[in-house]
């Protein structure tokens, strides 16, 4: 029995504490060290002297142990929920960069930890739902960005083995050709690449044009299927929703007109109307939705 | 007495002399007179004879004067309510430019005076609203530039961090990061410059790869919230309105029905018209919008 | 007399010479033309020895000769109505550029002889709507354009005015300028040239990012507005029709139903009808279109 | 009598062979071997020594059988249907590449091996129906891109004639000056390369902002068709049905309405319901769709 309290106690007191730490007020709180820490971050990118560089690393602690605190309390209240909302997730991952032993002196884990500001997204709602928008349109767009995959995956192949040996630097090996090719795609010096590969290869350009072609024509197919995505959510809800008004004015409008003619009927011949029941009849229909 | 007499003819000469400045002779005058300044400020790009340099200036002197009377006006017939508009707002700081004293002296003050040429914009009406229609897409967008702003950041620390100390040019400090950044986002030379840094930092590329990849699809999500916001507004009103009056077509025709059948109800049966007042019920429902 | 039949046979003369000149078999044939003539020229683009120069040379004249046959017999048989068409001013124009004495020997004039290619776009039907199609879209889009002519117009005066002195190839006069500014807008090499600047004046940078983000954000509402204008006219107009279709059938319902109740009245109550003309009131309501 | 039952059996036989080869167990298979086939034709682009270019050479070659046992079998199956389907089509093309006597030592055919990779849309259902869409989107577009191909024909015609001689690198011949019109128009380097040919002809910019703002202009319609084009299809399709049930229930209840006034009609005035039949006059109007 003191098991059992203990428990209902425990998860009493796992709901308040949820409830606590996700408060808007603790929200904002954390929102606000990040923005400090991300102000610190940004000086600590300067030349300083080691007065500052100290106090900047100080306000570095501080923030990060908030964060610990914050992710400790919210894993304390919600346990394996905690890792069911990628967000948390995400959280737990740029803070635990930071805790890192001896990541002051390792230079990428110290940049590394500039991805905590990447937190005020998750924090602030409105900037989060925005994502959450992005993420969900990523299933209608998977399989224009496999086919996008499949012709750069074919495109290095092709030019490794055909141009690699002639340019190192550019085709040499599959992620140099995959680099030079997404290059190419996004139109960045593109002539010069094939003007300097056609002094060897004479044919190289009608490569690349097809190439630079066909991607940018899935890229556009890519763009479109994000655009019409977005719109269908959007389309000009409010219009519509006033036709429907119109509509269902009419609507009560009839059915007044229907009662007028039922009283009509009604009166005009009292002693038919029991043996016909044809007010089953003029009964509204069911409105949908 | 006198002092009322004189406030209420002040107000009504205000009244005047606001519906005077804004009139639209007063504001072609002012357009016109915008061109010919614009026409000034070109010619004054060139390298001109003094006699030319002198006939120029002159022009701008009296161009400015008309912009000043202009606005005098305006400030004397609106005072405070003048500040509540943005344009006026825009038009004083853009013509005081001009009337900082030993402006022709300093070269960014005599640049700037160009930024009067812009009024043309606020001048025009139909110019005007496009620029409004503008700001009105911003609200809708607002969470979309957080959310580049905080990748940017994110992004310009970290790469500050790890390759200014190799590139002061490129990444030396934030805001030469936050450039160098900008820059690669729109796919201007990003290929040479992520090939320049890989030659110290192996993997810059997949970074700048992964920059550029979630900026330019923010850009894009951007790009998707204005084409959404803007279609709203637009989309096919005239059909619409046809629909609309279709349906108001039927309503007024309906309504005519019920009241016939009210008034064969009524001849029918006058004996019980008094006791039942079903008028009510046949009132036309409210018309929304 | 004599005279009025030659008019009347003239009128008739220039009517059967304008559908034998618009028929689509003569029109084939000067898109033949057209055809042949462009693979003459692509020919001529090449070192050719002299016998293929001349035999290209006799094939131009050939076209040469077709197309002044053609529109001479257009003017004939439309005269002045023939300038109302833009299109045949345009035929009109580029062909004239082959008759110039002497042109063969001009370079710029032998090599605007590829313009009549155009005319293939204005020869095929479906080519020229597309084309027609554009230019509508142009009131639509005009006051955006002004914009962007303002906003050109003043950025070059400044950098002109202010790096023109110590850039004279990319700013030394308003011209130069504004074509550095359209590249700096198409986002070609800017980051250089920005950077190249700000060598000599730091803020240089700030001021072509303001530019630069304001020049594309006026070319991305120019592209939203030619998207949302093509969008009018294609939104599914035939599931429109049907919508209208279902309300014309609802109205054509209520309608004899109001004649059923007519009907009614007038049986039920013929002394009653001649003093109240209600049929006026239940006369249909006027179809709007 | 033997012949007929082969004849039948073959049939059965085909049909059989058809459902096993398409059967999504085979295809399945199919998909693996591409995929690995895809890892192995990656590996081989890096140096490898003999022993695992012999282990990879072994791979590509039982891939290759897999492919040419499975279309062998699809022919086999479908014998001239299997050409009516232009994957199939391309599946033979690409495959039949493998088997050209000697591919292995032109390094040309060797490469185009990758192109079998791109079997992994074929096969895949999902990315097949994103090409057939895309292909269904050529038509609307044909048209524009006719244009297109006009203009770059016109264009390099100008600009061989023009800076040919010049600058024979960039506009010596007809495809050269193809390629660097599609690199301006694609806004690469266009401004270094317009510079450099102004130094010559100074008013080549002139041409080339010409034909870059053309030829974007162009692309831009060429964007908006295919988006035009991708919407029709998607414009919020539920919304719509729900309009349209409304309008039915209104339909419904006019008509019962209807009913009910004929019904009264009928009964209030049993002797004049035979001579005049205005049943008919109120039979629905048959329902459109």
């Amino acid at each position: 029995m003191a098991t059992a309290t203990t428990t209902l106690g425990s998860a009493q007191l796992r709901a308040q504490l949820h409830a606590f730490v996700w408060s808007s007020q603790v929200q904002g709180v954390v929102a606000a060290t990040i923005i400090v820490n991300a102000i610190s971050l940004g000086f600590q990118t300067a030349e300083l002297d080691q007065a500052w560089a100290r106090a900047f690393a100080l306000v570095d602690t501080v923030c990060l142990a908030v964060f610990v605190v914050e992710i400790g309390l919210k894993l304390l209240a919600d346990r394996a929920a905690f890792f069911r909302t990628g967000w948390n997730v995400f959280d737990l991952l740029v803070v635990a960069v930071g805790l890192v032993p001896g990541a002051g002196s390792f230079t990428v884990l110290r940049a590394l930890r500039a991805l905590r500001v990447l937190r005020l997204i998750s924090v602030v709602p409105t900037l989060r739902r925005v994502v959450d928008g992005l993420g969900r349109a990523i299933p209608g767009v998977l399989s224009v960005a496999a086919i996008l995959g499949v012709i750069f995956y074919v495109g290095a192949v092709i030019s490794t083995t055909l141009f690699g040996p002639d340019f190192p630097e550019l085709f040499g090996d599959l992620h140099s050709s995959l680099f030079t090719l997404f290059q190419m795609m996004t139109f960045d010096d593109w002539g010069e690449i094939s003007r300097v590969v056609s002094e060897i290869h004479p044919l190289a350009p009608a490569f690349f044009i097809i190439f630079v072609f066909v991607s940018a024509l899935t890229v556009l197919n890519l763009m479109v299927a994000v655009i019409v995505e977005a719109m269908q959510g959007f389309a000009a809800p409010e219009e519509r929703a006033v036709a429907r008004r119109d509509i269902d004015d009419l609507r009560t409008e009839v059915r007044m007109l229907t009662e007028a003619v039922e009283r009509l009927t009604a009166r005009s011949l009292p002693s038919n109307a029991a043996d016909e029941p044809h007010e089953d009849r003029l009964a509204p229909t069911p409105k949908h939705d």
